[in-house]
């Protein structure tokens, strides 16, 4: 079952990425926004046009806390029509929609495109944006098989990839991988907030890559946070139980055991990071890294890259890391552990400078 | 004040890549190591060799639990020579070192070259490990200027940038910027243990770059961290005060005020980044970013990148952004905003994807 006509309501980051990867593919979507401005501005860039058609599939793409509303509303404007949304949480809109809608909620499937910029509005839309990322659809025992095929239709077509699991188990998952991440991320920032000067000019990759994520939108991931607070609530109850035990050791450090429990901690640290999967969705695989410095001057990283490739050694991931106060960089790439020493020997003999 | 002979005791990560970056500049370092096996390996890389020559400065490159005794057995040994060290904590070393070697401790100077790999052992070692890093030298009040002349002398060779500051500043700004974020990446990977593999399969890039640092060695960071207990505590005790206000509020979350709690901490996350300085040690620069598509085969990226260099737009920084499960990657590149929008026409002129 495909949608031949699809309406998309909301057109900031979201709707509109939506709406630019469906014209990629040939279709044009229909669009709708409570801001004219957006919604001019969504068409302009190509998103899609305020249409009259009847949809087939409505993508509901507003924020969280609008969420259900606005599927309410549709449900009821287009009575044979299927209505998906893009949130970040799915059981409490789950809920809600049926509150409102009643025996027509069955027309409704929840979905999740796990993908999402710092920045949001039209103006920041990206027609890949959902190329490759996981797209979680949330049915219940009553959705008709034929709407979540439409919903999975609808991933495949812009190169998405569908993942059904129920309401509640996304949000345990996103409570684990997404939000709880973001609340430590912020935990941490907001230390920084009363550091000197010249302890921050010391800062490092670690601190940089461990901080990023909380210079996202705290209006935003209030209300996903506070629509998830159930999956989440009991997370951070649990790191704060282990937070209390290394606060305890490292008060008194000389206490018997107190240097066990943080090794304990950092253990357990390894631990967990070997649970994430590797790339490709695929087991994690070890890759030899190899570190190359370079000038820091525009053809530079293209010269060792287009070298790499004529070698013919397939770069599985890089890193520029920049120096402080310094005109190079340093580039860290990782490839096949059988590649890296003939890779490394060839880069070396050619005069590159490896590390 | 120029050191002609330098020796080197501890010939892991730190004392090898030193070294080896000596020998790049023409010195040619003495080695010790208590591993017989550890200290040819490094001498077979060419980091130096045993040298019977009576050093000017020694530089103990030993885990920080070893290092006062090394430091004072070192002083005993070469009763002119100053000594340095390179252990991430400074001030119980400090102090360790005057109980030992008394009046003799003058000649001891601390210093910290803040680079690092995850992995240990000569092995591991790189010429360029201090290229353009912070190395902070710690003197004390005694301390001969001569001495701490020396020790910058050693840093700006091997193309370090000396920081000076007190045992005390330096090992405060460690645990904001390195301890505490080695702690919070701990605490987060940790609860990954429990996860169920459909919920990690879930994770995305802001897992990942939240947690990495979590996959450091627990039993030198066991060092690191109950060497500096005292600067350390304090901030876990203030994140755990934070930490408790938004526990409440997610487990309480009608109560009025929990929102104002969460979004506080929200914002307070935004302004502490807003605190990390930028590349190049200056202030943050907003570069623009454009996020090109590229297939993942060798030259794929090379190619982009030669055709960038062409235009003459140097690239701030760069990301390889894989997509799990498909066979293309986004290249993130950071450009000056000046050149963002030619940049970007050029690119989509000659067929590149960009999104």
């Amino acid at each position: 079952m495909k949608a031949d006509a699809i309406k998309i309501v909301g057109t900031g980051l979201i709707g509109t990425s939506l709406g630019l990867s469906l014209a990629r593919h040939g279709i044009t979507a229909g669009l709708s926004d409570q801001s004219k401005a957006n919604l001019r501005l969504a068409v302009e860039y190509g998103a899609g046009e305020e249409s009259s058609l009847e949809p087939d599939l409505i993508v509901v793409c507003v924020p969280p806390d609008n969420t259900a509303d606005v599927v309410a509303q549709e449900l009821a404007k287009h009575p044979r029509a299927i209505v998906t949304d893009t949130a970040s949480v799915k059981s409490e809109i789950q809920t809600r929609v049926r509150e409102l809608a009643g025996a027509e909620a069955t027309r409704y499937i929840g979905s999740h495109p796990m993908a999402g910029r710092e920045k949001g509005g039209p103006g920041s839309a990206r027609a890949d944006l959902f190329f490759a990322r996981p797209w979680v659809i949330t049915p219940n025992e009553e959705s008709p098989s034929s709407a979540v095929d439409l919903v999975k239709d609808l991933a495949l077509k812009i190169g998405a990839l569908p993942i059904v699991m129920t309401a509640s188990e996304h949000d345990r998952a996103v409570a684990l991988v997404s939000h709880l991440p973001q609340l430590v991320a912020s935990l941490l920032a907001a230390r920084l907030v009363d550091g000197k000067d010249s302890e921050l000019n010391l800062t490092g990759q670690g601190l940089r890559d461990t901080s990023r994520i909380a210079a996202s939108d705290p209006t935003l991931w209030l209300q996903i946070l506070s629509q998830n607070a159930a999956s989440v609530s009991p997370l951070i109850s649990q790191l704060r139980a282990d937070l209390e035990v290394i606060e305890k050791a490292f008060s008194n450090l000389s206490e018997s055991g107190s240097l066990a429990k943080i090794h304990s901690l950092l253990e357990r640290g390894n631990a967990g990071i070997a649970r994430i999967p590797g790339k490709h969705g695929g087991q994690l695989v070890n890759y030899q890294q190899l570190t190359i410095v370079i000038d820091d001057s525009p053809g530079a990283l293209a010269a060792l890259l287009t070298f790499i490739g004529e070698i013919g050694v397939n770069i599985e991931d890089l890193k520029l890391e920049h120096s402080p106060g310094a005109p190079i960089g340093l580039v860290e790439i990782q490839v096949d552990p059988d590649s890296a020493q003939q890779l490394s020997k060839q880069l070396i003999d050619n005069g590159w400078r490896i590390v």
